[in-house]
């Protein structure tokens, strides 16, 4: 018998979700590799084993053992796409939205992204920090694990920085873990209004530089994001940016085709952008481009459900092209606050048309691969992190057909139980 | 000072809701009758004030003082229309679904309706009970106090008695407050293929009045309702049963105008029902007749979100005809497995354009109206039933802009805390 630190033994169906060597691509989108009266075996945060619950009950004895009781083990969700942290909220906004207010009525009232930059920069690091820890703890509560963060509401150097710093103290508070991207492009900030070119070469000259400075003072690599669309920043701009952020050892993402379908997925896959996310107008060139190269695309559904539109990421296509398809919540307080990935998957099976399968799959080991840690987390696999969930259902396919309550019983992060 | 059981004080919001004199009818509709920094007072599991914190803290001496702390207070959430109790699970007709299996490939599969009614009249009464008791729970932790019940996955008579059973069980067994209705008329069955006419017959020779003699023998009315739809129940068949119903004591509902408008929300008006429920293809004349009569329209628009459909209850039409609208879950094993309230209104805001103080208003007091409840339940007024939510914001505009995750922190039933 070998010892061990846990085994959750027991399981209705182990959902392994298998993908040492990379993302499921195309059609093998969906594998979960289901080991039914499953169990796993945890060491030291990582997994050693997983199979038959007869089995590793024979081979291993547990210093705690957890009985699933015909329950479902998935691997933690991983959300690769949020706007935490941000302070404030827009339910004015939101409202005015519903009473029937343009889009530029609601600017004209300071509506808008704006707005959560006015409130970012007056805020504290430590009311940014506050503000967000309840957000992270639903994440959490409804099984994200690891989720990707980022700043784009400062829009200038002292309060990207303060962005930055307050992901920092977040990571270090709660149990989800973060990846951490550098957003200054993400829009044009409104005391550079006209003057795109202009903020673009700050960006460049100034923010990445403090970005790549405190990402050597932390020990940690950045994502490098552009918000590439029409009327913010062009192509061109996102591949000025892009390059000399490559330059300075920052890895990069792109926002691409929300609105339109500029090329910024293409120019992602080009430079060997660990992700690409929206694509909702993307051209049919840009979709073949994901079959070819190894950039992750990564559906949002909950911003055209936020908006009520009706357009969203052609899943289908970019799976037939043999893409890798993720999914993430864009959590944000503008177009879609929602912190659960249960929901998104929901929304993914409803309007992106994917099984059940198809969507826990690119909601963790796709996901995982999209902030560029799929060889650490985002699945069941032996050599893992020992990022758990326990659903209160004895079969996976009840995520996507019900929705608006929580599946998840028992979350376990690095092998500690830590929520129940 | 006067002595009661309860003090809820320092809400940021208290949401009355008013409607004492009835329903919030078209464009009232949304008046909240919010009192900031407010306070409610219970006494004897009912409401005796409403008002400022700082009024209600010197007329008051309670037994138990609860400290909202800047939290908003509302109505518990009413969910006037639910498939409570069923049996089972179609989660593997959803992946069929969602694989691109047609309507009748589903059915030949053993799918649709007749898949929850076969596993329905093999439970036994205790397992139908086991088997909804967590559901009620997860609708009382999301905010619901009171919800609609119904049969209809019986569809002959020990099989239906035996959900007005369960339900009267799940009734006695946790707290949230119950509307009971019989719905023999859900579907033909099976076994009547080809036969409608002569199962009307026996739903109105047969069932009606062993619904009756259970309705008299328990004491409480039921509500007797019909699936008027295209291929279901033509409307000259809905008026038989329900004329039929009304003459043995039931008050009377109908589903109408889900798939096609057949004409079937007239009627429920002409006969004088308490609510028409589904209402997407509503015909004009209809909808007109909504705003000259009593009858609640109930929109679900779970429904068409569960079917990742196009087209939602035209609650802008219902309200400008002088309608008064309320929304329900139809939570339900087919189309849309969802007990949360707070996902009904982030849905009736997003697709039937709603504000937030309309969608509250529709769940709360027009739902209440919508089980026949008006006078007892659905607003925080004086002799009002105290069922209290306490949510984790402090602006009830909250409601519908985050979805996903659950912002009700307490829920208060007849003055008892319930969940906290």
């Amino acid at each position: 018998m070998q010892e061990i630190d846990l085994l959750i033994h027991s399981a209705s169906q182990v959902c392994v979700v298998p993908g040492y060597d990379g993302p499921q691509r195309g059609e093998r989108l969906g594998d979960l590799g289901i080991v039914e009266d499953g169990a796993v075996a945890v060491k030291e945060g990582r997994i050693v084993a997983v199979g038959k619950s007869v089995e590793l009950r024979a081979d291993y004895e547990a210093e705690t053992m957890i009985d699933a009781n015909g329950r479902t083990l998935t691997p933690g969700f991983v959300d690769p796409h949020t706007h935490l942290p941000w302070y404030g909220d827009r339910a004015n906004e939101f409202e005015m939205r519903l009473g029937g207010a343009s889009y530029m009525e609601i600017m004209a009232a300071g509506g808008g992204i704006m707005s959560t930059v006015r409130s970012v920069r007056q805020a504290s690091l430590d009311e940014l920090v506050a503000d967000n820890l309840p957000r992270l703890a639903r994440m959490l509560r409804y099984g994200t694990t690891s989720a990707e963060m980022k700043t784009g509401y400062g829009l200038e150097k002292a309060a990207e920085l303060k962005q930055l710093d307050a992901m920092w103290q977040l990571s270090q508070r709660q149990p989800v873990e973060m990846a951490f991207t550098f957003l200054p492009a993400h829009a044009v900030p409104a005391e550079w209004h006209g003057r795109t070119d202009a903020y673009v070469n700050y960006v460049i000259t100034e923010l990445l530089p403090a970005g790549a400075e405190w990402m050597q003072k932390h020990g940690v690599t950045l994502f490098c994001d552009v918000f590439c669309e029409a009327g913010v920043f062009d192509v061109a701009q996102t591949r000025r940016i892009l390059t000399r952020a490559a330059a300075l050892g920052f890895r990069l993402k792109v926002h691409a085709d929300e609105f339109e379908g500029l090329g910024g997925t293409k120019l992602a896959v080009e430079l060997g952008a660990v992700s690409a996310d929206h694509l909702v107008k993307t051209p049919d060139a840009d979709i073949s481009a994901l079959g070819q190269g190894e950039t992750i695309a990564v559906g949002l559904p909950g911003t055209p459900f936020g908006l009520a539109e009706r357009e969203y990421t052609p899943a289908k296509a970019i799976l037939a092209a043999g893409g890798a398809l993720a999914l993430a919540s864009d959590c944000n307080p503008g177009t879609t606050w929602n912190e659960s990935m249960q929901m998104v998957i929901a929304l993914g099976c409803r309007y992106m048309e994917l099984t059940q399968a198809q969507a826990l799959a690119a909601a963790t080991l796709n996901a995982a691969y999209a902030i560029g840690c799929g060889a650490e987390i985002g699945s069941l696999e032996p050599g893992k992190q020992a990022d758990i969930l326990i659903l209160d259902t004895a079969d996976y396919r009840q995520l996507g057909y019900r929705y608006g309550t929580n599946l998840v019983q028992t979350v376990i992060k690095k092998g500690q139980v830590v929520v129940e």
